[in-house]
């Protein structure tokens, strides 16, 4: 289901504009906070005695997978297929499919792995469970295979003292010659918290529900190697992750205000923004309207559920550094209205028609999968690259 | 700025798959819809006695753009520089670029204008007047220029009773040697309406304020020739429109839930869907999970504000008929959780594993953006065609 965007020409990365001679919008990341984010969670799970698989949902870009994964072959975690497809082609060994599997997408993992990548998919049921088995037998190809289970309650996954359906799920895939890697869980309720109290004890939920489910599969002469969990949130609270073989997690490499508000990252290591020019004002509204809408920085409106709404975004300048109360308050598909925050005192900044201005994001994901690069800023603040990054299924 | 997705792949018009062939998530276009669509609409606007300008903002296509306009070289409305270049590729003659001009992007429009394209920007401030006409003056490239005039508050434009203003930008514009074409307002208000006499009052408003624009212009003997009003709500509930010139609208193409919200489109004639696949169940709760997460459907959360919220979207049989109640109540990236409405005592209909669903979308502009090409219902309900669509800017 590959589609090229009808007007795409190859990228050009030795021809990298100045930082003010960008067409606007367009999406900056800042690679030394993206190095010292992955740096500091790698050391933080080299101290707890886990590996990282760091997720590739976010960035969908192999020149960020470098610096994230630990080797170039992985490994590493996707949310779709042609992830999958794009980082195998780039040398990722080593992959998960996060997403449950559906039956009709079996073919496409298997000729993936054909290609070589060693690519493991999830499963919840027994229906689908079936549907693996029955692949790998027809297929010669023994899936690799997690069964999900389900650390708190937010999505998918087998109930962690569900030993009945964990099972039976994992008896069918042997049965069926299928490879039972182990379980994987995801803290997704995390994301609802700020305290970090609650975030650890968040993080302590996610280990014993997976070492539960590990457990019970062990215990009934099931083989379950891998035991990975994983959330931005969850990883960075962690403090103990006994019986976890590995660590998954995504956003917090790019960071962005949504997390920020979890507490998950700090608002100074957010390394994604998008550059905007000034379009015009509305000076008896206090507003100044950029080029940078929803369609630049995407709907997602997180913050509005947090202690602090940050509109669609923190208004910053060329330097990265925040205007006091300064945000983009609302947009439509192609306009940003930026106004400072009600009720604040502070003075709106002069920022006259053609002036830039760079914008936080509230969801590191949300907001990349708006663009199809990033134009990467060196320590100097220069445009030192540029680095394509992939969207679709 | 047009940089490659790095895997993309030629389209494949020729190879179109089944309904149920196809890889989920992904975008289904019901072309019988979109044609009656666009025939409603140029029919209204026929007996109203004006022109008609697509906003191609929402399709980005040139299949729907050739659909949409009434000749293959326009006129059309776009939204980004990267639309109106592709859509010059494709033939398209009579383009305006309906974003605020930034003096950056002007040499762009004269590369753009250089292919043939007679594409005209828009401004509402000095500055960008005189960064216009200083542009027209030093590149021979006289630029056609609409003043943007504010229709009812709700974003950029000078206020229609503003004679000062309208003055001092056209004259600057005019000694400057620049095109003057006229004026151009967009009734973004209507949006937030849904009662048809209010429709048709700010109909009425919009056509209102660009006749006091236009002939505060033509009084003091500058040029008007263009009188351009729209929005997908008052284009539909317009009954007067004298001395209007033309009236743009894009998102009436493919209605969407939001618009069904305004009453600008029918709920039946929702000619956008998102073809998903149920992966799993956690039938304690009543949840349906689907393929088909915040990343295909978009964050756009419109229907939250009006007063039926549709969730994430409408869940639908393959035929396109909504389930009683069936909506896509809360979304991870790549996840969808289909639940009744709360309070509904409808049945949850039996959807296993692998079953397709069609999700109709709050915002079509937004959802489609998600996706690179459209899969084509014929009338009979089968693939016809797979059209490509841009993004980016």
């Amino acid at each position: 289901m590959l589609v090229a965007q009808p007007n795409a020409k190859p990228p050009t990365p030795r021809s990298c504009p100045a930082l003010d001679a960008l067409q606007t919008p367009c999406l900056l990341l800042d690679e030394v906070r993206l190095r010292a984010n992955v740096e500091r969670m790698r050391a933080h799970l080299t101290r707890l005695g886990v590996a990282f698989r760091p997720h590739l949902k976010t960035a969908k870009s192999l020149d960020v997978a470098r610096i994230a994964m630990t080797a170039p072959e992985g490994p590493a975690m996707v949310s779709t297929l042609r992830e999958a497809e794009y980082f195998a082609r780039g040398g990722v060994r080593d992959m998960i499919y996060g997403v449950g599997i559906a039956p009709a997408k079996l073919a496409r993992v298997s000729a993936i792995r054909a290609g070589g990548a060693d690519l493991t998919v999830i499963l919840d049921s027994l229906e689908q469970a079936e549907a693996v088995a029955d692949h790998s037998s027809s297929s010669s190809d023994p899936l690799p295979v997690l069964i999900e289970v389900d650390a708190d309650g937010h999505r998918s996954g087998v109930a962690p003292g569900d030993a009945d359906t964990l099972l039976a799920i994992g008896r069918l895939l042997l049965a069926g010659g299928v490879s039972l890697r182990g379980v994987l869980l995801h803290a997704g309720d995390s994301y609802a918290l700020s305290d970090p109290e609650a975030l650890a004890a968040a993080a302590e939920a996610e280990r014993r529900a997976a070492v539960t489910a590990a457990e019970t599969l062990r215990a009934a002469g099931l083989p379950c190697p891998m035991v990975s969990v994983g959330s931005t949130p969850t990883a960075r609270y962690a403090r103990n992750l006994v019986g976890v073989t590995e660590v998954r997690a995504g956003v917090f490499m790019f960071g962005d205000l949504f997390q920020a508000g979890v507490g998950a990252v700090a608002m100074e290591d957010i390394a994604l923004s998008v550059l905007a020019t000034v379009i015009g004002h509305q000076r008896a509204k206090g507003w100044i309207i950029t080029d940078a809408g929803w369609m630049a920085l995407s709907r997602d409106r997180g913050t509005a559920r947090q202690k602090v709404d940050q509109g669609y975004g923190v208004v910053c300048n060329l330097a990265g550094q925040p205007y006091p109360d300064l945000i983009v308050a609302d947009t439509n598909q192609e306009h940003g209205i930026v106004a400072l925050r009600r009720g604040s005192d502070a003075a709106l900044p002069d920022l006259p028609v053609g002036a830039r201005v760079r914008i936080l994001p509230n969801h590191a994901c949300a907001t990349g999968a708006q663009h199809d690069c990033y134009y990467v800023l060196d320590g100097s603040g220069r445009v030192g690259a540029v680095w394509p990054r992939i969207n679709g299924w």
